[in-house]
């Protein structure tokens, strides 16, 4: 795995979070010595990305008890408010807490937070040996959002699978979306192949379908937010269309997710609730106006890609090739 | 015709353009009084929109003759340096020549000005009917970028059937695309539909295919650049994106264009050439950067949808349903 990029770095009695509002334009790490800086560091955004959020708030709970033992329920709490949507959050915490119940020393948490830390890593890794087997030599390969050693433990999901590819020769071109309204294509994934210099280029999200017209394009390779029993993905919006268009030009579709994304008791993706957002993600820009004001919007943040256009699903218990609901359960049930 | 949007006033010695750039977040009217202000304010893209640079061109022409008699063939070069790919701006400088050769006065030059101009109009307007007769009442419609009054003489192409088909009551939802990465969409359609009272929504490119999933979409309507001999359709880039997945949700696909978009020398879409512009449209927004410092891009400003994707061609001539070569050689042969 390249250090190049490392978001989340544990010292001791203090956490170092990459700010990642800053990227691309500024590399600034924020210190955090209490719960309560860790719990702003997530409310803020300086750190995103589900896997990523839970491994920091695990090292916020070692910090609370290193400064006053019996603080431990006081922090779970600010820290469990400081996202309150995000599941790998409240799984991080739970873990801590079970640790603490029977072990209730600075010494046990601490290990369990870098044991949280290191397997999302060794899951990461892991995957991104299984994804790139499954690539042809000089691939070509489409991602889309942010899924790489910012969001996670290090290394990434998708983008994991993509340095993990790149590292063993078999990818020479990466062409990676935007991904509006939040452009964490555009700012994250871009920064992150930059810093580990992987030859790539930037694509606006309607340009993707174009570029598989004229260039051949091996795969796209997209991460999960939550995935249906059938096989149905949920992921950041922009990833169906893109599915769609891959379909038409015999493009393969790789999803890359741990098995903690997988939600059996959704049946199908359309059971997955999709969160729409504020008009404001798309009239304004970091606080400038462009579009009318008071103008409306439809902001959906996740879409859904049914299994049919999914080629692979790579967790890291292993690979399902053209998803349905008796391979996820076989591997996953 | 609605008069809630006005880019281009004649006034018998200005010339009245509605600065495009300052829009959404501003009205203001640039006055030209002089041919070199109207090739300023193409050059400097206050007024876009190839039929809207070629009116303005054409009345450029008239106020320096205005003032000076003798200096036609001065402005005119002025005016065709300004921008000088587009094709409306040569044909309008070249038709009011033919005029200047046969009738050298002010009143022949003004009345051939606003003939384009009305032109212009009438052939929107036409097509405004033309499209609106496809809508089933109570239509659902998306729109990618501007193709409305501020690109025209006045009403707009694929805008101007929304307008018609909105007059009608046969539209009850339109959705816009922001249109990356120029912001066509945010900035002048959805400030369009705005002044028009136009109840509509903005979209971000990538999102379009997942509200085909969740909602009943009857059509996508959007105008022209260039189309060949077989009816293949090159468009601002994300137009093939939409109709690849209008094709997958049963969604209708219309183009409308004037005759003069037609080129039926290029048998397929195949031989239109796709301009690439800067990675810079990509990676700065406004100044600020919002991918790294010298990050590479693909940036085609346009794509090609192919004819077996389109259901109906509108031009002011007629339509044109399943469109190809026979059926567009009938028409515009």
């Amino acid at each position: 795995m390249s250090n190049a990029v490392n978001p989340i770095i544990w010292d001791r009695n203090r956490l170092r979070l990459l700010d990642q509002r800053l990227l691309p334009a500024e590399v600034v790490y924020l210190d955090c010595l209490t719960a309560k800086d860790v719990a702003e560091a997530i409310h803020g955004m300086a750190v995103r990305g589900a896997p990523a959020i839970g491994i920091a708030a695990a090292y916020g709970l070692v910090l609370s008890v290193q400064k006053e033992h019996d603080s431990f329920a006081r922090a779970s709490e600010v820290l469990a408010a400081s996202r309150p949507t995000a599941v790998n959050l409240r799984w991080a915490l739970e873990r801590m807490r079970g640790i603490w119940l029977r072990t209730p020393t600075v010494e046990a948490l601490e290990k369990e937070a870098i044991a949280i830390h290191d397997e999302d890593l060794a899951q990461n890794l892991k995957m991104g040996e299984l994804g790139a087997d499954l690539l042809p030599s000089n691939a070509s390969v489409i991602t889309h959002c942010n899924t790489g050693a910012l969001a996670t433990g290090g290394h990434g999901t998708a983008l994991g699978v993509i340095r993990s590819g790149y590292a063993r020769n078999r990818i020479t071109r990466v062409y990676n979306t935007e991904t509006r309204p939040w452009l964490q294509g555009a700012r994250l994934t871009a920064w992150e192949l930059q810093q580990e210099g992987i030859p790539a280029q930037l694509l606006a999200d309607g340009a993707a379908a174009h570029l598989m017209s004229r260039e051949k394009i091996d795969w796209v390779i997209v991460g999960a937010d939550r995935i249906a029993a059938n096989g149905d993905t949920a992921n950041k919006i922009g990833t169906y269309m893109l599915a769609v268009a891959a379909k038409r030009h015999g493009v393969k579709f790789m999803v890359v997710a741990p098995s903690g994304t997988f939600d059996l008791r959704c049946r199908t993706g359309a059971e997955i609730p999709i969160e729409e957002r504020t008009a404001k993600e798309l009239t304004e820009f970091r606080g400038q106006m462009i579009a009318p004001v008071g103008y409306d919007a439809f902001n959906p943040v996740f879409d859904v890609t049914p299994a049919e256009l999914i080629d692979a699903i790579v967790c890291e218990r292993g690979v399902i090739l053209n998803p349905d609901a008796d391979k996820l359960n076989a591997l996953l049930g």
